[in-house]
């Protein structure tokens, strides 16, 4: 953990630097002091080419970014570190936004760690030993 | 919000007719004295190639329709507007059933608020003033 | 139900054997004396071609496995079937995790049963009768 899925319509590709989007927000998570583990960040984007948004004008694009963690983490923490992330992302996007209207949003979800299974192999590659709570 | 996902398995796409199946669902949620913001709307697909259904026949195929949206709604509302949605997406697929069994699913999930970040450009775009809370 | 959805960045699919993989979930859900009915099984791939695990080293892997069912099976099944069927994938992966590091990961989600709905011609496909409640 976190898991993060970006997704994006097609539409925004041009100006919102996914790639560079994705790193961001590994590195974000990386540059917690551990609260949120680096072997445990999985970022990915999904790239969507069939969608209707608002009333459906073909000039509107999304981008919709959803954070899975497990429970636990300090409100505290969630709240500055959600808020801030969600403010760099949007800096990232700004000329996405100037090209388009943008319907940006971001939600965190807690995942119940009972139903959890991982095996980490990205762990043994950091020299990290193996681990069995939250990831 | 709503945030909505269609998930489809690729060989339903001949007589599914996608694009006007996620213009019904804009159109129906669009539809409802705002109790679903007309500009929070976000219907895309997601084209499925990888399936295994069932006892695992190839022809089987699969439309799962995934609906988020911010918790609060009353009851009755829930009750008859994703009722009347769900008949409506079964009779735009009455020829998809024809060609071949077709698995049809809607879920409806609240999203909690507290965690949730928006930033909506096509707010402004129709001319919409800004909006802290749910759209 | 179940609703299985098995994530994998691209670069583990010459060694994960996707395909089979997806069989092999399909034809353990199959295998619980009907506590996951048949009718109801769907599993499928999404293929992620942009994504930054860990630190971001790119020869680092995913796989992702997403388990939705109705909410009200035993405890004793859950925590057995999951369990099993985790040792199953992992092994199934082990060429995949020779070949890179691979995060691999399950997460098991119950849905409400308040928001399905449903309409499953596979049923019909398969001789059942109709059914209104969880699938």
């Amino acid at each position: 953990m976190p898991h993060v899925i970006v997704e994006y319509s097609e539409n925004v590709e041009p100006e919102a630097g996914i790639p560079a989007l994705l790193r961001l927000i590994a590195d974000r998570c990386a540059n917690t002091d551990n609260v949120l583990p680096v072997a445990g960040i999985r970022v990915r984007a999904v790239r969507l080419t069939e969608y209707v948004i608002a009333d459906g004008k073909p000039e509107y694009g999304l981008v919709n970014v959803t954070v899975k963690m497990g429970a636990g983490r300090p409100q505290e923490f969630k709240k500055t570190f959600f808020g801030s992330l969600f403010e760099a992302i949007k800096s990232h996007l700004s000329n996405a936004f100037k090209a388009r209207p943008v319907a940006l949003s971001m939600y965190v979800e807690e995942i119940d760690e009972q139903g959890a299974y991982r095996h980490n192999g990205v762990r043994d590659a950091m020299g990290l030993p193996p681990k069995q709570s939250a990831t």
